[in-house]
């Protein structure tokens, strides 16, 4: 057996040794770019707009602290965190849930949904300047597939969750 | 003009809303899960791996800090960083550059080579639990094309680096 060059293609077939290495390199260095652009032009930080992000699309604009966890794929530890800098800002505030009497959720503020849409201009074209935009032509339902196939494996089911 | 239920929606097509939405949750949670497995089954951390793992990819095993960064997506103040760490460890070693007299490289030592050839066992099993035994059937050419294109136009080109 000849050796391979390439510790990579060593133990994995070229598409998948190829598809591994460009998205170690995507990880690393999205989230900063994405970060500098945000800090330029809002009051939030990256994992803050993600946040408000998901909070925005749930019913009521409220969701349980694990959901938001299972939402955006953070720690419940990283969530309690970010929802404590974010209520000091008023852009999200705790309440009762209302559904079971127990627990609490977090919703999104009318300060915090405007903090959000004026930050996705900007978050928006940091999107297309950094990732959508470079997409070749007609990868995109591709893609979306594939995202959707090895997040819902990756991040635990979201009815399982419970604060 | 109707409303948008969801932000991301108001901004986005759906497809790419749910690249954008899929992608946040991915960067968040992957790392994290691939450097649990790393810490429990090898002596380096995540980005380490990368480090020893880009290097025994290049001409001689050897390269300049700046290309360290371009090829890992980090950056060059972190490549310092794990470098120093490394050759703490003796897993690499600065040579001066004889292709030019001026200036070092980073060299991956034998035991570099190793280690990342014990690591590699428990990287790619994680590789394949968290995202490449997910991927739909066939999407793979499409998906290594689309990563290809994005970081091609994310990092800088490889020609520009100079320490």
């Amino acid at each position: 057996m000849k050796k391979a060059t390439e510790a990579g293609d060593q133990v994995l077939p070229p598409h998948e040794a190829e598809i591994w290495r460009e998205l170690g390199r995507l990880v690393h260095a999205l989230p900063r770019l994405l970060e500098e652009d945000m800090l330029q032009a809002t009051c939030v930080t990256l994992t803050e707009f993600s946040v408000l992000s998901v909070l925005s699309e749930a019913p009521g604009r409220r969701l349980r602290m694990t959901e938001i966890a299972t939402r955006t794929g953070l720690t419940p530890s990283r969530i309690t965190r970010l929802v404590s800098a974010l209520t000091a800002k008023s852009l999200v505030a705790k309440e009762r849930d209302t559904s079971d009497g127990r627990g609490n959720v977090t919703a999104l503020t009318d300060e915090g949904l405007a903090e959000l849409e004026s930050a996705w201009p900007t978050h928006r074209a940091s999107a297309r300047r950094h990732f959508l935009d470079h997409l070749p032509e007609g990868s995109a339902p591709t893609l979306a597939a594939a995202l959707r196939s090895v997040t819902a494996s990756l991040i635990p089911d979201r009815s399982r969750s419970a604060d």
